[in-house]
């Protein structure tokens, strides 16, 4: 629509129906949006394909409906994170089969289509009660077009941290990994592979875990090298880290 | 300079050089900041005569002074702040009458020009030890055109914090109020007036002040109306602030 | 000494050298710490018609109603601020058309009247969930006498930060940004307008937002000037300030 | 369990029934808490080349010198971080032309050799005072082979902190984006790219910046995509983290 | 009891029934408890008819109901703090009349008879929301023998603040201000008496108040003199103290 | 080169120089790094009989009664800590006699077998309010194979927190002393005992306290010698290490 | 209507119908809102002869000989807190006799006379290093006209702590205990005695003391009744405190 | 000294000159110090040979050579901690050889005697900024009779880290472990070794390490059993510690 605008400025300007410096005071007094699309707007393009996420905690279900309503009917896409089922029912009731629902994610998507899938991410949880964070991550990650192989902890401390295996750190492009309380997995996984890690800090924990903060701590603290930090419960920011990365991997040499 | 490459798109256009659709695709490709230019151009026309402001620590003083000698190059202006006496030196050495040192507010400036002065900013402390913010907020006041009308603690504690004169407030424009320990000044001055109050809290004091957190969450959960809040011992912001409040008032209507 | 002068001017009074209304105008001229009084109701004077705020969190249902009927009691009128509705609708059982109910601001009133409108507030939201904190401030100003413009977000990150109309900056009397997560939007803003900007860090987001503190820690250390901060969700405080810069402006010179 | 494995293993052996790099390969192909050696030590190889990185704050000389002294001792090589020149003056006089400065990273190595770069990085500060920081993480990029283009701020607040050139953005495999105060350039350059972005806070600023911690809560609270957070300062880690994403892009499909 | 153990062991040197050798090994083999009983007998002597004060959260309702048995059993005296209104009708119902209730200050207690009072402590609070820790305090002081007057805001913002009557602080043998948000009014009270002030800080406000932190990092931090601080919300020790303050000047010259 | 000195083993074994016991057993007793698994085995070995001990929050009913059936199913068993009644409920109706319950400390254990009892482990609490942790250390003792004895406070603040008989301390092989408020009485017992003292700092407590915090810092900053502190309410923690020195002391000289 | 009182004073002494002392005790006497500046005079002669207290850091040597000028010119005294030698030796030079100086407690004075003392105050230190604060509480104590009695410990931590003997607390009126690290001092005197206890935290110790939050936090969650807590290292405010506790028991009943 | 007073008593009592009442009345009216002796002064006895440890910063090289000084004069011996060498210097020049001065671990004593060790403590470190640290633990052991094993790393990041030969965890009685940055060391060691761990968190590091909370925060997080942690940096707590399981297990069956 903006290029629209501009194009007509120009167009008006090769006809000779404005002069250069009219030309050039509307473009200047056009609003910020309208200027900015050049780059932006091929931006998007290259995007193209990779739905809006929105946080849902702190929206009303009426404006979670129409921001779905409105997505659909520019036959657009869009995900919502954190959501919880009493609005997903809402969001079923009303959009029907456009709706999906990853229940352990929390996540809903309306209107979102397949995409072919490109490099493999390995999502590892430290324990049992990271998995709602490590599903954000790794939905994420299969939403906009990534496969993912999952290491989850089956509820035993300690027993299986150790115990991935090394070929399935070889076989990924990217490593996602989850823990709460001390926090060390992203440092112990970093410190046995050459792939980029992706750290998540988990509000998993209690008394001087402080929600999360001894984890983020740590793994900001850490002494292995290759690993980005995002913030704590952060599964989806972590997921679109490793997409980023195994897209440019893929998609640009 | 941005400005002048747009407008030579533009003419090749308008000379018939190139195709609309040649020119949209070369505004398209245009570094950022080129396109940006429109109104953040006008916009810096609108301020110009405003010097920079330049934060000193954590520039070597070859920094410093390779900027202050840019400025002075391209005719233009610059204010430098929490300058330390033995940079000034240099400064003064390399660029003498250029260099102008208010020592109280650790300010140095070069190619600063008179300008006119509107409206009057009151600057209040709380106690002595505010006196450096205080300048660094009155002559930021000063140099970007205001009057600036002083009411220091003369170092008693309490004894002259409520004798300032209400007719001060009243022909005031804003003011900005320092303090540190409890930060409670600021509070009680927005009480009394309805004149904007821009409150500063300072680093002073020890202990459960926390260098400055205890005035500053102080004057954040004040009761009283019409109080904005700086960065602890922000004594430029504060001045910025007041400036463009009042230049706001005379200059808009 | 204080007393001192006093008994001057009341000697002198007595000895029939001064008028009652000359003593009293000294009385009313003393400096603020000697005869207090004086100012402070002159002062509300010209505050009338300003209704009082209440903060409604802590207070018993019977509080609240008691206050309400007081204000009325006395031809008064009352803002209560964070109300939930289920105290509103006792209010509005109790008072019925006295009251008024902002329900995405959550603020009730008893009592208060037109006031005829004076300049412009501009409120800005980073997102959505915002609102609640924007609404508080624009009925604040909209209460207080201020026109109010609303810029909020409609529920997609990012799309629509950067789209404010320069325009809308430029017919503002004073801008408040509101913003949780990062809060990275007010100093955008301030970075491409030469208004008031006053910036509210609202408790959106999770993790290391800790509640509003990273866009409180942001706002307050933004690179960019004429920024005055407000205490987290504050919307009042931010209208209240908004509605003194605008009032200031007008009503003054 | 794991023991019997490997007794298994090593009684085929011993029965002449596979043959010595048989038994090796089926020991280092074992899952990682079986063997962990075996992986670790293929691992050191892959990494050969990388010199190590010795933190040198809280060592005393001798121990750096020792330090040195041993890897060139076994023809390795060392990169020692935070370095002050007095240090490095010592391990200068006694290494000779072995060592080598970087003053304005504070990096010293000795027994560094080159290496072939590959993939470029993109070094962007917010501030000249964050240059220290932004040189150990271009250092570190260079020392471990990949090429880097750096875009430092020249001392302006605000001026050329948009005017990247998309171009650049473009053109680079990984950005690495340090900033103080709010630290909210990493946002910004993630809204505008799709490249992996990695933000380091910086301690500079002042009060509520309180060293670091606002940039950093900004960072992690961001509402861009694509961004992995390091420690406060944390050049080095930014630096070794963009080559890993930068080595698994060119070495890895 | 102790002390009869200690009298027996004397007795029976006293009767030479074992030697002083022996009785000193026996007392010092006693365990602490009985050898320590002493001065802490004789001190507790001197407290007789000061209730014991139980903090009611965390307890069971049996743990609650148990002590007040077993205080009643042993014709003494309890009171609990911070009761919720069904534990105190558990009470209620199983001890009758022998259970008071406080409802605004959440105190319960069981057999406290009535103790001449002396001396008057005043209580003033900021705000309206500020009650019920008030009413802690008011409560604590007159079941310890001390006359009260209560000054309670009536819920308006600042307008009453400062309305206290000196003539009631020169009535007061100590007074307690508690406070919420910024915490201001013990200083401004200490600044207007030479009373002992005991300041409260509340858990009263929202955002930077960070629950009472705010106000006592500024209580803490006063530039007043003559202020004793106690925890956020702490109306019994601030009830305690001010009995200790108030039976010392009356009972001990 | 440690590859070579596994090689260097295998050879000589193909070679028939050693045996496959010998092999494995210079596998077993390689460096750690070289190879780990074997210790850990063995470790494991040591430690039979030791159930594992899972943190329920943060996992579904479903996730913790499918670790009880696998541990139950290897004929294992399982301890859950932190265990709210509804899922003790379901566990209870699914594995029926093999669940055991101990409700004060919240602990659910499945498939558990007595242990021989050695040694004694003292835990004493500050307060009512602070038993649910202490039971958490108590039947983590029990569980593994320690005596305990309690000294739990009656619920009067103070008046007990001195009576611990000396006795008891000399009894013990090690004293467990949880507090919360201001958790001063860890220090106290490490000032009258050399029995090694595990400080437990307890939630209990407001304002100040922080939920825990004030009594943490003030174990670690504790003036006695002897005292270990674990997390804030890590009663299975503070048994643990209980458990550890306890048969550290019994079984290995 | 306050104006209208006073107008109505006024007009009545103009009428002749009072005298000039009887309107100066009218307006006196009237309500603080009304006329504050009465009771504040009276006050001030109250304290007369309390010498004005001056925190010296921030301030320059050259506002420190002149606020001691000033003092000394209206014949006024002045007591500087926390003043390094190197300032005293100028004041010394200056002011000469006038001056005297407390090392120790860092404090000097000009223009102090001696004061009758009356009462007395026991000021306890757990620590060597606690001597500098409570010299601090000590001198003012003795400055504002106190008895004082030192209970220093002598550097061996806790030997001395418990041996403060009980009939040195019943022989005071007041009781300063001033502790680094955990802080349980306080708790522990105030456990033993019904004097009011004044806790100062001290910035003595190291790593989770955090200079002093250890032990404010402490002391504000003891468990003992009977504290009022003053700010870190806060000598002066605790002295005060006492003197103010102090002379209300003397000169008040 | 006491005992002998309370010996006094008794004869007395013994010799017929009081009465028991009386004897019981003086027993009660001693000073709590001298009634408390018996078991304090026993336990004295059984800790003989164990030197008082002084914490040297913020005591006055007088005091500490005043406490030097009669720790000799009673042919006691005394440690001092943290002591710089300045200091230690004065006291070498004043009590010459009864000093011993262990340089690395920052501790001087005076008259301490050799002491029969029994067990054996290993020392850990997970780098070489921790030693000053260790040393300081070390020292402590060797001083109060432990042997003392060090793995101290040298100084190259993660290398050494897991080179620890498990037979040294199997010989030690007790195991320190120190570690700054992330602190992940002491929960690998623990999950390696069923021997007591006592983790000690130093202020090694820099950003979101905050001086060694990161460390602390993940060694109380942590996941692993059997770990008790010290204060940051503390060295001679967790050499205390280590001693007192130690002796427990040696002198106590």
């Amino acid at each position: 629509m903006n290029p629209k605008k501009i194009e007509g400025i120009l167009s008006r300007l090769n006809e000779g129906k404005i002069a250069v410096s009219e030309a050039l005071e509307m473009l200047r007094t056009l609003p910020y949006e309208d200027l900015q699309f050049a780059k932006l707007d091929h931006h998007r393009e290259l995007r193209k394909g990779i739905p809006e996420a929105i946080y849902s905690p702190g929206k009303t279900d009426e404006q979670i409906l129409e921001i779905a309503g409105r997505a659909l009917a520019r036959d657009d896409e869009a995900v919502f994170t954190r959501m919880n089922e009493r609005t997903f029912q809402k969001l079923k009731k009303k959009f029907k089969s456009e709706v999906k629902w990853y229940p352990q994610a929390r996540i809903a998507t309306v209107g979102v289509s397949k995409r072919p899938s490109k490099g493999k991410v390995l999502v590892i949880t430290a324990g049992t009660s990271d998995i709602p964070s490590a599903e954000e991550a790794a939905v994420t990650c299969e939403l906009l077009g990534c496969k993912v192989e999952r290491v989850y902890d089956d509820g035993v401390a300690g027993r299986h941290r150790l115990t991935s295996n090394l070929k399935q750190f070889d076989a990924a492009d990217a490593i996602i990994v989850l823990a709460g309380m001390e926090g060390a997995l992203p440092s112990v996984v970093a410190g046995l592979t050459d792939k980029p890690v992706i750290a998540v800090p988990t509000s998993v924990g209690y008394g001087a875990s402080f929600g999360g903060i001894a984890a983020l701590l740590g793994m900001l603290s850490s002494c292995s090298s290759g690993i980005g930090v995002v913030n704590i419960d952060n599964g989806f920011g972590a997921g679109a880290l490793a997409v980023v990365i195994v897209k440019n991997k893929y998609a640009k040499i």
